[in-house]
């Protein structure tokens, strides 16, 4: 009686191809464990809420998730691949990460992780450039790449923003990145400000003798997302960021899909939604992923000393699978990439010329540091803020601290002197 | 200084034309109400974390997020419309529901509800059928619909799933839908399933003398879906299903914009990873907007007496909303509609001939009643599953007792005995 009534939970079961999920399930009040994971398993796989007709054994035997190992919340659960359409992210989720969240049967229920089987890492694109890519075409070996945002978000017009990424790049950062709200505005509209902004960008490449970034923003309804990626191609640009959550999965695919000849920029506003409670939802951890898997050259992951939230090991997980071949981790799952480049854990958020020692030193020199009002706020203006930046990055480089470094740089001695320095 | 320090809070501000967001705010530990709540206000409209040269007093004052209301934890911000690219809701979301979940400002954000403004909500298109359309394409006056999911979820050919279909479109349910998470699986291959199921509509629409709706999901990569859409509508189909949040706002938006002569049904599969921590996420009225601005001819809006989450209470204001031209209630914002078509409300999940009683009592005549299980693990099969769910909406609308009407229909019966009746 006790197997037909769990019928999707086989502990003796050792998955090979197959896709894994490592759920923590807060089971509803009066329901066991044992009963909530079998509930889980079934309602993501092949059953529903009463014996039916059609459900045969060998539906179940063959197509069934199986929950094979329960550790007090933490359950993990087996699903044959031939249950996902590939090439098909929305789809996946819908089965993995759908109706499960709203059943009676949990108190909450968080996705933490996924470990997906080859065949579905292979059917999709991943990074057409990842870290390697853009070192290459910004002809830089080692270093953190830096960034900024033109700041204010909204409001500037289109001179304005241009004027301001000049400024940024002039001052010696690799990336100017227009803002996650910021897209077609009546004041600012998206091919003006796109027009006047690669002209400066060009304008300071002849200057400098430097490679630069223009990410500019393309979210919008897919179509004209599209659009507006291939203008930025047709026009000189070289990178495109979109809003993966508030775009969504299906559009992010499509655009990745259309392998442009530009790095795609992911930006994660409204992750937070459902990935800041750790007993419900899912994690940035999965989030960056998937990310990774439809082709995020660049993600925000978080910066850890900033504004955002964001735990240093949970971010540091985050960097590490976005940019390794294989990861094997205490309470995440191991995950095998085979040959998916690596994607650019970009790090933004409250970062200011002050931060940059220490995040480099915990999260490594594969990453991109962005600040927006860390750059825009500088006492000495945003050329100086962008100085300031460059400034610690060169020190981080030599091995020097900082705030020796900061006695001979204004500009970096500015940003200290307003915002203080982590060592 | 205190003005100085909350520019972005004006409790004397009446707002006009403006979007309207009613936000729950836990502050962090050590703050304020006031401080977190000009926080939310600046980091989504034109702010940033420090004081920045561009930002003037002419950008605050035009294009800056105004918190006019603070009531306990209940705050309302305004957002002058320029702040919004029209058409597209990515971009709208990326304002007021972006990175203002992860900030260290707050412990805690609950977005509850958005007041469009007029030039928002006429810049989409809405539902090109909605209730009234489809009560139409059914030649259906009054009586609420009833439906189902062919179950198991996964598993069958597409020649069972058509067999499926047409057993319970015979005993008399008007909407047959594909799983959430059923698309294009190598067992069950869309093209084939479409064909071999819509011949079965056709079949039995001549048998009954009834019309039918054929719910077939499309969620995809966005090209890939409205390709499924155009092979539905070239087909001889009537109805696109696509899971909104897993696909994503720019792909609805895309799927919508092709305003291709189809029904669409919105599957909601994922919402609980963010709607169901009443102090933090966004509510599932918020999406139910989105999705009727946009254009969802049917939405998903829970169930209440089903094995799926949500309060009686909030899933009647999501009906009344998508439902009606004007809604005011307490607790939730005014809304005006501007004659955008009404949505029809999706019952399912552990619905069965037993729940339409107390259901359409509940929840009103313009909704529609799905139910997978309840259909199919009826004793005496699936045909006879639809029977009981069509004698249920019988017996309501000759307003007599369900049990009482059971003693006359033995399918109805049979449901009854085997998962109990809600009076």
């Amino acid at each position: 009686m006790k197997k037909e009534k769990y019928k999707f939970i086989d502990l003796n079961y050792r998955p090979k191809n197959d896709l894994i999920c490592l759920f923590r399930i807060s089971p509803a009040r009066g329901l066991s464990m044992k009963k909530a994971a079998n509930t889980v398993a079934l309602e993501s796989s092949v059953g529903t809420w009463d014996k039916i007709s059609g459900l045969s054994e060998r539906i179940i035997k063959e197509k069934g998730a199986k929950v094979f190992s329960i550790k007090k919340d933490q359950v993990k659960i087996a699903y044959p691949v031939e249950l996902f359409e590939l090439k098909n992210m929305p789809s996946i989720l819908s089965g993995i990460a759908g109706n499960v969240f709203g059943m009676k049967a949990v108190e909450n229920l968080r996705l933490e992780d996924i470990s997906f089987p080859k065949k579905i890492i292979k059917s999709f694109l991943g990074p057409r450039f990842g870290i390697k890519g853009i070192r290459k075409k910004l002809e830089i070996k080692k270093r953190p790449l830096i960034g900024t945002i033109v700041k204010p978000k909204l409001g500037l017009t289109s001179s304005q923003h241009a004027e301001y990424a000049y400024n940024s790049w002039k001052g010696g950062l690799d990336l100017v990145k227009s803002d996650e709200n910021l897209t077609n505005q009546t004041f600012n509209k998206f091919k003006d400000r796109f027009k006047k902004t690669i002209k400066k960008m060009e304008k300071v490449e002849k200057e400098t003798g430097e490679k630069k970034i223009y990410v500019e923003n393309v979210s919008a309804e897919t179509k004209e997302m599209i659009k507006r990626a291939r203008f930025i191609q047709d026009n000189g640009g070289n990178c495109a960021m979109i809003d993966i959550i508030t775009c969504g999965w299906a559009s992010f695919q499509t655009l990745r899909n259309e392998d442009l000849d530009l790095i795609i920029h992911a930006h994660r506003a409204g992750h937070g939604m459902f990935t800041e409670n750790p007993k419900h939802g899912m994690s940035m951890l999965t989030v960056a992923k998937i990310a990774r898997i439809i082709g995020a050259d660049n993600l925000h992951v978080g910066a850890i000393f900033g504004k955002m939230k964001g735990e240093k090991e949970d971010v540091i997980n985050i960097k590490d699978e976005i940019e390794k071949q294989f990861l094997s981790k205490k309470h995440i799952l191991n995950q095998k990439w085979y040959n998916v480049k690596p994607t650019f854990a970009v790090c933004s958020g409250g970062i200011h010329a002050g931060t940059i020692q220490k995040l480099v030193r915990v999260m490594g020199k594969d990453i991109i540091a962005q600040a927006g009002g860390g750059v825009s706020a500088h006492p000495l203006g945003v050329e100086a803020g962008a100085k300031s930046m460059r400034q610690a990055i060169d020190a981080v480089m030599k091995k020097i601290d900082l705030k020796e470094y900061a006695k001979t740089h204004k500009e970096l001695r500015g940003a200290i002197n307003r915002w203080g320095y982590l060592k």
